[in-house]
């Protein structure tokens, strides 16, 4: 497992340098900013010791630029975020779940921590495989983002690496483009098409599918699909 | 379990701030400083929507009135503070052991976090029962105070407090008097003395002892004080 920490638009450098910080504490090097603040002294000096990870950090322009590569893209949330849309309130994982499910795997893992002020939006949350959410107390919910980061980073710093595979996100993509063409071919309801597909990423996407995973589904689905064209079966 | 956060001559206010705000996300309101740098607004803004725990602190001047009616003290240090002493260097526990530890117990236990230069001094580890530290690569060991905090708070925040009285922090000096005197009585070697107590205390201190196991220890004491007399014998 290797983990690339992708800052959505952060606003404040003092937390990017904290994050890079708390990066290099627990043995993570690989950061990515996309759209990000100014990084000036201030951010230096709360990066400390790990003003390297921001100097070498890739910045971009785009999410996508961002996940360029990936196997794996974990959107982290505070609480509250999650009450807005139905297909995107999966069960948010603990950090102890989320360590938990990597355990073994080798493959790129995203995570995005988003906005200070606004975390990720919608449309961010719904391209994530997996969303992580570090349980706090109902008083006061709203982590500093920093602070959020340390005990996610602290969790998947126990994550130990094995053989394990994981999908690459664009073999994921294709098995997701073989499952919608069959679909449509298969007359599935076009009002409900886009929201079973968000489900179907979800569910494969707390499955953390691996190569061999994704082969055997493009199997399944063809066979599937002939299996209805051969008996003129309708859904 | 009700935790204090004992903040040891704190230098930075952003740091004070930013534990008040992770100490209320996790649900934790007490927040004792020991002669505390000013916190003016850096420090406030920090704090966020927690600067009532930062009103509302203790602010004291002697770690001795920090730790009034406290049943349990847990020293945090970063890796490198360990190699000073052979009978500090217990084995640090991890947050998780830290949590395991106190389920089910009820008291007042006082997590210590020390200065963000030099951690806690020799002789304020020696008063702890137990010490823990955030287990970090080797790289880059050194968190900010208010991560390591982040990080410990949140482990803490999963003890699901019990019935099981822990033994006040005034009792337990009681008995490690009557272990003193019993072992000065006893003709226990003098040079030794200072040393064995320091191993008893963390021996008791990583037991995390009960108030009946207390009350069990001083009869025991007795016990093998009786039997050393009516038997004439010598150590």
């Amino acid at each position: 497992m290797n983990l690339r920490v992708v800052l959505v638009e952060p606003i404040y450098e003092g937390n990017v340098g904290s994050i890079a910080r708390a990066m290099k504490n627990f043995g993570f090097h690989q950061l990515v900013m996309v759209n990000p603040c100014k990084i000036e002294n201030f951010g230096l000096a709360m990066a400390s010791h790990a003003q390297d990870l921001i100097r070498g950090a890739k910045v971009v322009s785009s999410l996508e630029e961002a996940l360029e590569g990936v196997c794996l893209v974990v959107g982290s949330t505070g609480v509250s975020v999650h009450s807005t849309d139905e297909h995107i309130r999966v069960p948010g994982f603990t950090p102890e779940n989320l360590a938990t499910k990597l355990q073994g795997t080798k493959g790129d893992v995203a995570l995005l921590l988003g906005r200070e002020d606004n975390g990720l939006t919608r449309e961010e949350l719904k391209i994530c495989d997996m969303i992580v959410t570090v349980p706090t107390g109902q008083e006061y919910s709203i982590m500093n983002i920093s602070h959020a980061a340390a005990v996610l980073f602290y969790a998947l710093s126990q994550v130990e690496p094995g053989e394990v595979a994981l999908a690459s996100r664009s073999d994921q993509d294709r098995l997701y483009e073989h499952f919608r063409s069959a679909l449509e071919e298969g007359r599935y309801p076009l009002h409900k098409l886009d929201k079973t597909m968000l489900m179907l990423r979800r569910i494969f996407g707390r499955a953390s599918l691996t190569d061999r995973e994704v082969q055997t589904l493009h199997g399944v689905i063809k066979s599937l699909r002939w299996g209805s064209e051969s008996h003129g079966e309708e859904p």
